[in-house]
């Protein structure tokens, strides 16, 4: 107990060491991850987040870690205490063999290494218990209590994780480049419905302003009355131009989404599954632990790999079992 | 009861109403679908599975679709009696508002219309409890009890949805196009460990021969001794070409992963995954139920919902209650 009083304490005075040890032991599922979680939540009087999370998303290729890198350095500008501090989420589409995701930070962290109000930090999308938005919220929730104000999440891929990202960030940014497919792909994976800004990065490629005219066209074709307006921007991260603009576009959705409430909604919502999700994987544990110790179980789950009983009538026997029923409620 | 025990009778006849009426159920988790589940999987007598489960996975554009209609147009040859029957799963990037992935059904099932050894049926890659995989191999199983013999199963976009593929399927196709991006891609995306087999579709167009020379070589470096040695095919789905070889690499992978004992493993693995998420899932479903209706569950949840208490302390609070848990666990 002593070792976690120790760490938590290091956490909140934004000690790297020790966020990045808090993260590990988050991400490993360990016992003492929720300790942690309730201290680093504790911290921040809107019931776990103080910080503000903006995420990043789109197809492969379309420049999101140069963007965010660029936004990071115009945030921190002449890197002055009174600037905003700034938590990288940099989420890989890991291999399901190797888990990837490593090497990317060190190359990253060279540009900002020099900066102590930088953290940057990459997790595998895949692998984790409740999947990455699960990992991201609470990665998140501990680089807030480490006192990082902005928090931006960059996630790789078209597919659920690039969906899954509205359920962690208060701004949503989809970036797209001139040559990443039309419209229509986009409508179709669900980018258009996501988006509170949209970025057409690489703008000095052919195309790019056609796919903003583009983008702009099919908003309007599904544009209600709301309290904010999806706008496309240009930007040429690699030159940094256009990304000023960009963090003053996320300060005024952010400011629309406070006065509106749909802020306050958002991170309601989110508070309510972290909490739903915590008690789910700790009941899970709890069976993955009996599974491994009692000989019942054990029996069943023997028949069940050697296909002598289905997995469906299986399970049913096992929740059916007032005995395995009560060891399981009965386990700290 | 009654209803049930006919539409469990129309399934393991091969009714496409009782087929379509079943997998709705499974996807909607209704409470019958357990029993559904348990006598489909009790059908075969392999614990759950006895069609053939064929992966079709790959960046978006790539003519999946194409690919995996023609393949089942030559599957069918001359639709006789003798010819093996096909399900086809196609899994859709929904939008996460609208749900999308219903007309895609209709175009496609013109192809197959008249063919009655033909089931076709989409499902959002997103929003099911479990994820793609989970309701996949359900209704894999299903399609199996309603005597389809090969089971088609085919993702969309680069990501999280792609890698569950070799959740599900016996046999693993990833399919690429000349365009689809370079190699580098493929291998961080995770694709080279999963694929048995690598089609380079749209082989007429410039760079087809490049990519998979390019394919070759990667597999090359990652090559260990095993029991198959991923090939490398090129097609050209519109105009049938390949595809016939296509099938019987297909054919020769099975072969080989029965023969080496890798087709069993693979099965095993997914029966075992079946049986823990379904007892994980009734939990969940239980403590959902309990949440609507326990007075001081209730008043946690409004608490965490106004931000008065962090989700991680509450849901420590919960598991704590030794009245909840004694609830949560005695409830059918």
């Amino acid at each position: 107990m002593r070792d976690i009083e120790t760490l938590i304490e290091g956490l909140v005075k934004g000690d790297k060491l020790a966020l990045a040890q808090s993260i590990s032991l988050v991400e490993k599922d360990h016992a003492d991850a929720w300790d942690i979680l309730s201290h680093a939540a504790s911290v921040s009087g809107s019931g776990g987040q103080r910080g503000y999370r903006v995420g990043f998303t789109g197809p492969p290729g379309s420049g999101k870690s140069t963007l965010v890198d660029t936004l990071t350095t115009v945030i921190r500008g002449d890197q002055g205490r009174s600037n905003p501090t700034v938590g990288i989420i940099a989420v890989d589409p890991s291999s399901p063999f190797t888990g990837g995701a490593l090497l990317g930070d060190r190359i990253r962290m060279e540009g900002h290494y020099s900066d102590s109000g930088v953290y940057i930090r990459s997790m595998a999308s895949r692998g984790s218990h409740g999947g990455m938005p699960n990992v991201a919220q609470r990665v998140a929730t501990l680089m807030e209590a480490a006192k990082k104000e902005y928090i931006l999440i960059e996630t790789v891929g078209v597919g659920q994780t690039e969906l899954d990202v509205m359920e962690v960030a208060d701004t949503v940014v989809v970036v797209l480049v001139p040559e990443a497919g039309d419209t229509v792909q986009t409508m179709k994976a669900g980018l258009m419905e996501i988006a509170d800004i949209f970025v057409v990065n690489k703008a000095d490629r052919v195309g790019a302003e056609k796919l903003a005219k583009d983008i702009e066209q099919s908003l309007n074709l599904i544009y209600e009355e709301s309290y904010w307006r999806v706008p496309v921007l240009l930007t040429e991260a690699t030159a940094q131009v256009g990304v000023q603009e960009l963090r003053t576009t996320i300060e005024n959705h952010r400011a629309a989404a406070e006065e509106s409430g749909e802020l306050q909604q958002r991170r309601r919502r989110r508070r309510r599954a972290q909490f739903v999700k915590t008690i789910e994987e700790k009941i899970s544990a709890r069976f993955y632990a009996l599974l491994a110790e009692d000989e019942v179980l054990r029996g069943l789950l023997r028949r069940v790999d050697d296909g002598v009983s289905d997995p469906y009538s299986a399970a049913n026997e096992v929740l059916k079992d007032q005995r395995i029923r009560q060891r399981w409620l009965s386990m700290p």
